[in-house]
């Protein structure tokens, strides 16, 4: 279909689902004892809130959740059910932020951000660097661009455990905060958002930006529409579910195919978690 | 969430995406070079006919393949694909059994039904002997039951790999026709099938209905409710697709769940072939 020998590390069957497991592990298995006698703590309503959570519950600390109250109720029941403590705070930003602000001062919890923060940039880099490691051939790696976790930590581990591979960022039309702030050399925010891929509304961070300047080859945007059909096609073809989010790589290399006819290329599925009520097809 | 150990065999994944192609590679690889000079004929409007077409351009041979006027595009376009020959019946099973009457006349071609064939029940049972292969301590396999080729193969499968397995078949009870034929002691019809498990609707057959008899240990029927709420499990949890009538067998663990408390069971996700257009949820 795009000339290319394609190989999908699958994120989706991750634990809690997403990719997000790794950096979130990784960051509290660095913490010291006295770290983890008084918790972690973030803001999420998504795939990172469930992995704090999870994390913490393997290693048997506590982990304080910000929700906004419009959280859907799906996503609250699980971050319970891994043993998440939610505190609800209003929907905008800056409630979520003064809220966990609040409670890292009552409790003195570390808190975990979801993407710029190296030991989550280290850990959701260890997708690729296992991808690497059955695959070490690879000419190109494809992840998707949210808040820059992955992509920073794909860098990293291609630079370091690859062969020459090319790591190549797939962003939609909609949010295309990275690619702009590659042209730019500085952190460019989205003003409005309206993608399905709702994992890649988020900004890049001062940690993870310098990280993909320094070695990201290119970021290839997509339209909504050929996210939609990419995300059909791994639904139909490879019978496995994935967020729209992970469909934007793919859509990205499709549309590229001329680039990478010949190569070898691997592609993060990054998370399977979708509400199958609310489905593009 | 069952008290078990479960193994899934993933038939989702299989060629055509569903266990079919097995039977209909067997049934194929049999045949004289005369025969497959002169091609293979089925009437599917289902993964059967895809099996068919498919295995059929594998071996190099001719499939045609009867399909009723009414039988989805999507359908008609993967026989297509799979270099199938389509010829349209009207849409009663006398129509198309009359229209491949002819073509068998016409070009010789060898019939091969989707079920009610040792060779294709000898393909079929193939996924249960290679779920054995690797998990030989299984105590129970449970497949759905349709026309009766898997469960049949299945049976086979565990008898003679098996080191006392044993089969159970989960049935709807919108199209319990194998539940009760075994009950009266011969094939019994569906007046009616109104179930979502659209690939359970057909009847046993004279070949593999012995063999049932014979080796399997009972079948366990399930509503459309926990159908549904099963195939929503596996999609929301192990982010695979499966059909509505693979779902069924796990309907049927979950619905007798008490029995199987602290057993080895192995389930046959039989396929993958859905309408996202048309889902339950």
């Amino acid at each position: 279909m795009v000339g290319a020998k394609v190989y999908f590390k699958c994120e989706n069957f991750q634990k809690m689902g997403a990719f997000k497991m790794r950096g979130a592990t990784n960051a509290i298995l660095q913490l010291s004892e006295s770290q983890l006698e008084k918790g972690v703590i973030t803001h999420s309503s998504g795939n990172h809130g469930q992995a704090v959570a999870l994390a913490a519950q393997q290693v048997g600390t506590k982990a304080y959740i910000v929700m906004p109250e419009n959280a859907p109720t799906v996503k609250r029941e699980a971050v319970e059910g891994y043993g998440g403590i939610i505190s609800t705070s209003g929907n905008r930003a800056i409630d979520r932020e003064n809220l966990t602000d609040k409670l890292i001062e009552q409790y003195g919890a570390t808190f975990i951000h979801p993407s710029n923060n190296l030991q989550v940039i280290l850990g959701q880099g260890t997708a690729a660097m296992e991808l690497l490691e059955e695959q070490p051939q690879l000419d190109a790696i494809f992840t998707p661009v949210g808040g820059g976790g992955m992509i920073a930590g794909t860098c990293l581990a291609a630079y370091h455990f690859g062969s020459g591979c090319e790591v190549y960022g797939g962003e939609p039309f909609e949010a295309d905060d990275a690619f702009r702030s590659l042209q730019s050399g500085k952190i460019e925010v989205n003003e409005t958002a309206n993608t399905i891929a709702d994992g890649l509304r988020t900004f890049l961070g001062d940690v993870n930006f310098p990280i993909i300047q320094e070695h990201i080859k290119a970021i290839i945007r997509v339209e909504e529409s050929e996210i939609i059909e990419a995300m059909r096609l791994v639904w139909e073809r490879m019978k496995i579910i994935i967020e729209p989010s992970c469909a934007v790589p793919l859509a990205a290399l499709i549309k590229e195919k001329e680039s990478f006819k010949g190569k070898e290329v691997g592609i993060i599925i990054t998370g399977g978690n979708v509400d199958l009520g609310k489905l593009p097809f």
